[in-house]
């Protein structure tokens, strides 16, 4: 069981990721072996935990900090999480995952189905288990619904060339950020703060969601194979545009079109030539842009939360994790 | 919408399962249109609703029944039924459910994914908007835990020829039985019921529940195709050996083993000759009295419940089910 390097310079949360990582193996108990120790393997593989990093640090704002539930409610959402990772590799015929064979290539995905099926019933599990107001539960699981049926609109626009930013934006919000506002959010509803407060930490989680989904996304175009552990540029050739290639399309699509419209057929020659298109085309930069304004917006709602050690952390956490190179 | 004729004989309940019905289409709202409209018409299909309407008669007993949260958490409750049929039907490669194209055949393997984790969700989201205590919420996510550890057990048994009779009932007691034990267990407890009395509630639905997937698996061996609307034997093909195979093995395995040894490359005459072994065997004959036990072990439980009209219901709902022929 290894933590990610990076929470060595926040001890206290380092120890609370560890306990939040207990409580998870605690929580998974499969009659079929194999599959139990598989999922373990995943979630000891080095993800990063931001999600319920967040939410351990949002607790600390109000009046209750209840140790124990922080925990218990961070380790529903990094279950949740896993949860959509698994189901994700299914309907992306994805072979890797975080460096190691991904659940559905490993068992199949008759397993993967109903792993993926398992832990989201054992996150909502530990929900039922230490929320204290049924209000929890219903943003809990208003969160998800969005969540998924941001995932149900991406396939809608798979190949989609004439995809807007303003499209991409709504997808990745479900996607992606609904996740990170909710942990911020219930972080800080659970530990007793007011629900404006609970609102505007939603909002300080979106805005990192954001910023940090647009950083995933850049890096398919900046990083190699081997260093992100899955295929570069296979999004592409699955339908899925994001937004460098978006942007890229947006200021010329004289060469971009005919490539897009090859779909699932394009060679390993002209996955090469729209990596270098987007470059050229100034998608990477103005993408850049994008994930930059996200992240101001992020820090400077943070500057004027309560002035505390947690709030520190959650301005140099954020600062870090949005400006990787990897 | 149509329900099924069955429920015509019940009117009241008819009433309120075509209002669980009006509730379960307000709670499914997708972007992708198309899915929706699968959805939508995979809960039109005639599916016979016995789960809510077994936990909307049971919200009859306790001193608080609030019409409007039974039939939420009766639609909570189907939801996750049908959530589960199209994560089934990947697992199985099912092409028809209902007697219509299955999700997955109609939208691929992908959209059936987040089809069916939209409904689990949504399922979840009812619950926390309708249910009064984090005591259902728990009884709800821990059923739905055995029921998914059930499956991933289940999955693990495939092409098990040494699977014995307990095996199997363990099997169905998470894959079916829980189920109803919950739908019965909660409907009493939402209702106001004594814990105590939810938990005989419970037992009733197990009870049902094991009796009814008993006659669900003996009707593969004694009805065809067309009327069950999934192919007959498919199951032994894919390695699930249900109870009548079951016992015709423990009654003499000669002929039977080195068939099943074939796994799936089993001929149409082989798969023929499996049907006829297991009757011969009487394995059908014996597989029914084990369905009449569970069945008794129901009725004799209900008898012993406050003389209600409700009760007399359940105790007719139960028998027409348990009886039916196709």
């Amino acid at each position: 069981m290894e933590l990610h390097p990076m929470w060595h310079a926040y001890p206290t949360l380092e120890t609370e990721l560890e306990e939040t990582l207990v409580l998870m193996e605690d929580a998974i108990h499969l009659k079929n072996k194999p599959v139990e120790q598989a999922v373990l393997q995943m979630i000891h593989a080095g993800g990063k935990m931001l999600r319920p990093a967040y939410q351990l640090l949002f607790s600390s704002f109000g009046p209750e900090k209840d140790r124990k539930k922080a925990t218990a409610i961070a380790a529903a959402i990094e279950m949740l999480h896993t949860a959509t990772l698994i189901h994700d590799d299914i309907v992306d015929e994805a072979e890797l995952r975080r460096g190691l064979s991904s659940i559905r290539s490993q068992f199949g995905n008759s397993v993967a189905v109903y792993a993926g099926d398992y832990l989201f019933v054992s996150c909502f599990k530990l929900m039922a288990n230490y929320a204290s107001s049924m209000k929890s539960l219903q943003m809990h699981s208003k969160s998800m619904e969005s969540i998924l049926n941001g995932e149900l609109g991406q396939m809608d626009n798979r190949f989609n060339i004439d995809l807007s930013v303003a499209d991409y934006l709504e997808a990745i919000s479900g996607k992606t950020a609904e996740l990170f506002a909710l942990s911020c959010a219930i972080g800080a509803y659970e530990s007793g703060t007011s629900r404006k407060f609970a609102e505007q930490a939603g909002k300080i989680g979106l805005a990192i969601g954001m910023a940090f989904q647009i950083m995933d996304d850049i890096l398919d175009y900046t990083q190699d194979q081997q260093k992100l552990g899955k295929p570069v540029l296979e999004d592409v050739k699955q339908g899925v545009y994001s937004l460098p290639l978006i942007l890229a399309l947006e200021s010329d699509a004289t060469r971009l079109r005919p490539l897009l419209e090859k779909r699932g057929n394009l060679s390993q020659a002209e996955q090469h030539l729209i990596f270098e298109l987007v470059h050229d085309l100034g998608g990477v930069t103005r993408a850049q842009d994008f994930a930059k304004e996200y992240t101001d917006q992020a820090l400077k709602l943070i500057k004027k939360l309560p002035a505390t050690a947690e709030r520190d952390q959650l301005a140099q956490l954020t600062e870090t994790i949005l400006s990787r190179q990897s």
